[in-house]
């Protein structure tokens, strides 16, 4: 028999360790970490205790499915004819799901049609396992970092007064995407003056201008898997307080960066970037967590942030990344992806952060 | 008082006709389509029966919100305290929720927090609305439209022999960049020879040679709407087969369009398509849904499949798609966006279509 993918194994130590059928998975990034097969909606994974590893799609995805999954696949005609039928096939009686990403109206379908099956939530156990990432899926993430890189480089060197917000994200993104991203994961920030006071700021065409701040925030895809970076940048000179501001989120990245190991509380790591924020008299401009984790999602557990309860764990891969935002003046951010250890940490982005004179 | 913001207003008609107390809106292109507001995972909306529709986002989105909202825009500190807090404040006791966009988690913990909430499934009714666009919707569908014509005007530039897949859609999307669009709603396609046999190819690092067709799928968003178009490409010349595969897609194509009207079952424009495609023996090869509607999301209702059961309205804007895909051979796909009239339709790009020979 072949030996069972990785990824997919570790999906069975909970079938095994909570002592279910099967679970049963229907999300795009559960059954892509399942499988390895990128798919659009309308896919799903059986993991059964007793069979191997199923992979369901419809007919037009068939032949990719085929080259591209490590699990075997099935297509279907109907998804919830499908769905219904195999568990009823395999005679699954306590299944696992993943409540947090199963849409209502599929755990409302297996209620009527197999009314004896006993539903557990797997959310927490799944978010678990998909935290700490196995070689493979440190080595996509890195590549994804170091195109990500790419496209900061093209930034840095286009950001000039007179350009717009618009031309660096398009020239940023291209220039990940032929260097191999397979899509920006999510919508790359570049905002200047005010604009950097949102955290989340939507591109737009507004013109660059000499003395304003630029935040470039943006990440690549690489085989699934995913980076975030984000720098700011100087336009010429800017203002002495810009300046403080910009000191105040290094200093409190490093802060944060230097409690980062294993067995310590996510939420002891966000405390660092807020105590130094605070000592610099930002803590009410530091809006956001201070981090999260990536993988085949841009947010991913653990959450690095005040509420927090996880722990981190050796071969996490989390976001460090403060900021402090003024709102009608300006904002700055700093994100590095950053590997947890044993001992401490691996950064694993390395672009130049001192961008701000 | 102010006007209710026109798509909000429609939500709100559901919220009446059922005699509901709110609807309760936690995903995305929901919360988009009753608020404007281009937001991430963790925002939530309400319509209520007697208060004006309310947005709650985090802290880190607040001023965004406030600028970008068609609603009153409220932050919360935590997600589901605040929704469970907002259905007990405002003495929601009939829920509506869209099943199909809501995680069970969150009726889970709506059923548990306050189990006297009886709640109703308005997927259907919300898909419904969402399918019929108004002035405002297609004009941003337009202009989606006419940026993704500028990046099949650069694909078809760019496509010669000894060109990569990557770089024909690194350029074509910098292309629909740098106009305006703000995400590619889907990976981009560029598939050449074999490649395109498969519908969902994933762009790779493969050489386009000489006597290969490449099938371009794209599409732009701008102001939260997408679009979606197809051109199949040839370079140099190609076997005879390949150019009656393109003949047969380009008639069942103009045999769909022309039956496109108000009123009919888009089953029907599905049947004229693959008619077609049996006719010119190529029935079996053509392995998915003549098109599906498009909007904020690239696949909304209504379906134009065999099994499809949605009547066509004035005002739906669907996809015209046929295929035909040999395996191992080649693929041909071509499609137009196609607004639904009262008496015909109007083809909403205008991008040729002669592209093989």
């Amino acid at each position: 028999m072949q030996e069972m993918f990785q990824r997919a194994l570790k999906i069975m130590d909970i079938v095994l360790s909570k002592d279910l059928d099967c679970i049963l998975l229907v999300d795009v990034s559960n059954v892509f970490y399942v499988s390895d097969f990128r798919g659009y909606e309308g896919i799903f994974a059986l993991i059964p205790k007793e069979h191997d590893p199923l992979l369901f799609v419809p007919k037009l995805e068939y032949e990719r499915a085929k080259e591209e999954s490590k699990i075997h696949v099935e297509q279907y005609t109907n998804f919830s004819a499908a769905l219904i039928e195999s568990l009823r096939n395999m005679k699954c009686k306590k299944v696992g799901l993943c409540y947090k990403r199963t849409p209502h109206t599929i755990v409302n379908t297996i209620k009527t049609k197999l009314p004896n099956i006993e539903l557990t939530d797997v959310s927490e156990n799944i978010a678990n396992v998909r935290m700490v990432k196995d070689t493979d899926e440190l080595e996509r993430i890195v590549e994804a970092i170091r195109i990500a890189e790419k496209g900061l480089e093209e930034a840095l060197n286009t950001v000039i007064d007179g350009i717009s917000e618009l031309n660096v994200a398009a020239k940023a993104e291209y220039s990940m995407r032929i260097s191999g991203s397979e899509k920006t994961p999510f919508p790359t920030i570049v905002a200047s003056g005010p604009n950097a006071a949102l955290p989340h700021a939507v591109t737009s065409s507004k013109i660059v201008r000499k003395g304003e701040v630029v935040i470039v925030d943006l990440g690549a895809t690489f085989k699934g898997y995913v980076s975030d970076l984000t720098r700011t940048i100087s336009v010429g000179k800017v203002d002495g307080k810009v300046k403080d501001m910009f000191q105040a989120v290094l200093e409190a990245q490093k802060a944060a960066i230097r409690a980062i190991k294993a067995g310590i509380k996510a939420s002891d790591v966000d405390k660092e970037a807020r105590k130094t924020l605070e000592e610099y008299g930002y803590k009410e401009y530091f809006i956001h967590n201070t981090g999260h984790g990536i993988g085949i999602n841009v947010h991913e557990l653990p959450i690095v942030g005040e509420k927090s309860k996880n722990i981190l764990k050796q071969g996490m891969v989390i976001t460090v990344e403060p900021g402090v935002y003024i709102k009608g003046y300006a904002g700055i951010r700093i994100e590095d992806d950053v590997l947890v250890t044993k001992t401490g940490c691996r950064i694993l982005s390395r672009f130049k952060k001192d961008l701000v004179d």
